[in-house]
């Protein structure tokens, strides 16, 4: 079988990162036709060298990176340096790129190839706020039809938020580019923060990746080691949840994953709840279901299948 | 020590009903030296109808049974005959109250009765929507400082909701009361779904109450078999959560629960997420806390202590 | 026939003091069966301790006077001394009231009143924010079909705002309050800022109060004088708008008035709009009229009837 | 002076239509570099349809007319058919276009041109909702600076509404591009219904029209015939508000309008009064200007200005 064509929206950050790297590494499966940055865990202009920098990291140069929004939809653009350092990549010490970044925008790079390829052949996963991919189907209503699938990282329900007390960053960046994007009518995947929270890196985890002796494995070791620090002081949790390459890793193990078809409603009225995911997990409504909401991961397999595929770059 | 005095507002609901008998079977500890009744679970007829039911039941039709306000604070009033039935008492075949309804409003009541009693000596036991006791603060805001604590069974974090994806049943009936309480300044213990929903009456535990063999205990087995369908159906848990009894377990035993001191705030503005009790668990804004916000519950503890105290009625 | 029931529900205000002043000059046609004091232009221990001021003025010391709410519904009190002064009665130099506070609750009063007197029989006056009211109709929902008519002073629609772009003060300083009346079923008359800014104090007008010579005629130009500073500074306008008497004007000569029977709704969810009264002046959705929303005024009948009563005193 | 640059953003209707062909009359002063069309009075084949109607009964078939969002941001479209009639252009019988449909999507059009040409020399002129105009905005930031002037029709402050009573038509269909737009910085002139509903077309002014005797002045005669339909039995007005050759004119004769600099915030969270330009007419807030709101036009020599220009072509 082909390996699956897929857009990475991304704000790299570490997490973002692994997620790439994960992608990179599993040519057989997934074919990465391009990587479009968005402003999120820190701005534009970080986040599209990031991803350069992951690609060379990866040791491939010749993935087609693009530039996206650099804020969100009528909203200040919040950042979170807290979490991710300046540089969204604090950690390692890699150096700065030397591929190019693509002349087009990112929001006509998504449009133009959902156009050129077959329906229902390209998946978009964003990692990120969603403003790109709410701007191009804002800008082209034709292509949310010729959407494979959506799998995204964002939003959260039981674990509520991380940002806000309601809120998980990605969404609250952006509410409204979430709203439309949730909206749209392609079918989504989420990752929200109730299972990325399971997905932790704890100490042996983390050393089995600087085990794998090579630049990549010690760059996710440094890489998950800063991560780290906030959660493990916020939460008291034993290691950092992986949240970005849960997306990755679904394409390629979807059966590690669990979830349920639900409605999923983004908060936009409320400065108190602005950006929660309101998953009706429960039933409680009649609002019929718009996404495959994942509860719970197979944490050791994650991490296996993570492990073995960082090996290979 | 002289008992705790206290008022149980309350719109049974048959785990109201286990939380008044849980009261009303400890005197040693615990004064009620009111129930004032509101619309909840059912309209006002029903709930002071039933409060008096219970006392009637728990061989106290001394108590002093107080009618409240018949509708939340500006918006309609929405019932749970869906879990309660249509009585709000369905399940056990129990007599018509003789016992007579005060005259006083139960507004009227917890404040002369907060404003005769010295400073800090009367606990506020709410079981339902707020609206009484917020009708009370805002006709004698004199008061506020006079009440003791506030511990009440309403909201959810974790948990999240059960009327609505984002909102408890008791705040979402009334959320602006329900703002109003919580930001008063008086010091608050919340039970929310958190705890509540572990405090599962499974089998064994349905069985210990009737095993009691009498008139009480046969009853609550009957309440909780009703009530627990719903939940069984919904949640495909093991049984219903006792929500209720927390209040008055932790007047008992407060070494029960477990729980942080948050801020906590009720989403009045948006309809998605209306009632909504935003806890800030993580601590993630600089909101001071006015509620402690209670997280686990020694479950066996809790079942024991009730099991006990119901064999004495 | 005899004298129409009222009870004038107040916060003054040197315009509720010429409100209450019209009516106590018109004993044939208006009854007042008590006056009602709420926080708002000012806190709430000068608005009833100026109605007592203004009812000694008027030469009726026997009127009942209550104090109800000190401040709106879950909401901080937001005051005007801006435009009234720091006494709220800025301007005359009146004495301090000799008579009585009575020991009543605004609201219980307002209950009792309602419930005492045949239905229909008892009007509504609120020249302040609506909180007594709403307190009165939520804590006893049978009295809200026994009341005649609300006449009351808030709102604006072509006005719009004074103490917001979107806003007039009353219904700004409670809109939880404004939405439990303006919903309840009670016919109501509403004088907004668009008829009130019509009933300017020019000169002349003013002049012809100082004219009668009297302590109510000086102290009433000494009044309007200090209270006209603030919107001849705001507005350019030729003089200050009489709002709260328009009310009392309405009761005597329903006939100076103009307006349309149009649905009213209050902004309660936004903080940008916070307390907007939407009247569908044009007819442009379906909803049912609640309200008869006064939209102009015969001013010089209005000061003509204003000045020829207050000789009266 | 070389002539002004221009891009029309436009929703056809009528009123659209009148204000494209006072652009088209008037080269010497404006040079329509392009046409953009938007869903708004009808959907986007409609609008785009009928921009080239109107080029081609100006006799200017090659105007550039470029189509942009179907829709507005995560909203359904509002369309006013019953204002405009099906066509949008309801009234003449006007033959189907031959000019072509430009390829380029107008959000890159608009984003193009702000590049391409020196900042400071490119006006917007807004006649519909401001999806179009925000998407620019969102997707290139850097264009704000460029932009001279935005001069749009929409919003209302005195005169609140039409589409519901707190919103004006354009900025309700898509109120978070307004949101965009406003807050963006670029300098705006604002003409809301405030100074549309003071530029009447009563039957004299019809009349004038029709006099021109030439196939322009009839369809304008015609259109606004049936336009004024609606406002007439509407408002019971003497003749048809004509909103958007307000924009037009004042571009040609700004001395014909008034206004106040002013800031203006838009309604976004809720329901009620969604869309709602709050406008800070009377300096109420501490909110820095960022509008010239305009509320008179000297309608007479507007209409003068406007059958002379229409007489050119």
């Amino acid at each position: 079988m082909a390996p699956r064509k897929i857009i990475i929206d991304t704000d790299p950050g570490q997490d973002d990162a692994v997620a790439i790297l994960l992608a990179l590494a599993s040519p057989d499966e997934i074919d990465v036709v391009g990587i479009t940055a968005v402003a999120g865990n820190v701005p534009l202009p970080l986040t599209q060298k990031n991803a350069r920098i992951v690609c060379e990291l990866a040791g491939k140069p010749d993935v087609k990176v693009f530039a996206g929004c650099d804020r969100p939809l009528g909203r200040d653009l919040v950042t979170a340096e807290h979490v991710h350092g300046k540089s969204g990549l604090d950690g390692p010490d890699l150096p700065d790129p030397t591929m190019p970044l693509q002349d087009q925008h990112a929001v006509d790079f998504i449009i133009e190839t959902l156009r050129a390829h077959p329906p229902k052949t390209i998946t978009l996963c964003p990692l990120g706020p969603l403003t790109n991919v709410a701007m191009a189907f804002e800008k082209a209503p034709d292509i949310v039809d010729r959407v494979q699938e959506i799998v995204l990282m964002g939003g959260a329900y039981f674990e509520v938020g991380n940002i806000t007390p309601a809120a998980e960053f990605n969404i609250y960046v952006d509410p409204q580019a979430a709203h439309i994007v949730f909206s749209a009518g392609a079918p989504i995947v989420v990752m929200p923060l109730d299972v990325t929270h399971k997905a932790l890196v704890t100490q042996p985890r983390n050393d089995a990746f600087r085990a794998l002796g090579t630049p990549v494995g010690i760059a996710v070791a440094e890489m998950t080691d800063f991560f780290e620090r906030f959660d493990k002081e916020k939460y008291g949790s034993s290691g950092a949840p992986l949240h970005d390459p849960c997306v990755t890793a679904y394409l390629l193990r979807p059966d590690l994953f669990q979830g349920r078809n639900v409605n999923v409603m983004i908060e936009t009225r409320s400065e108190l709840t602005l950006g929660m995911t309101v998953a009706d997990w429960w039933g409680v409504t009649d609002r019929a279901p718009n996404a495959l909401f994942i509860g719970d991961v197979d944490a050791d397999g994650f991490f296996d299948l993570l492990t073995e595929r960082l090996g290979r770059l």
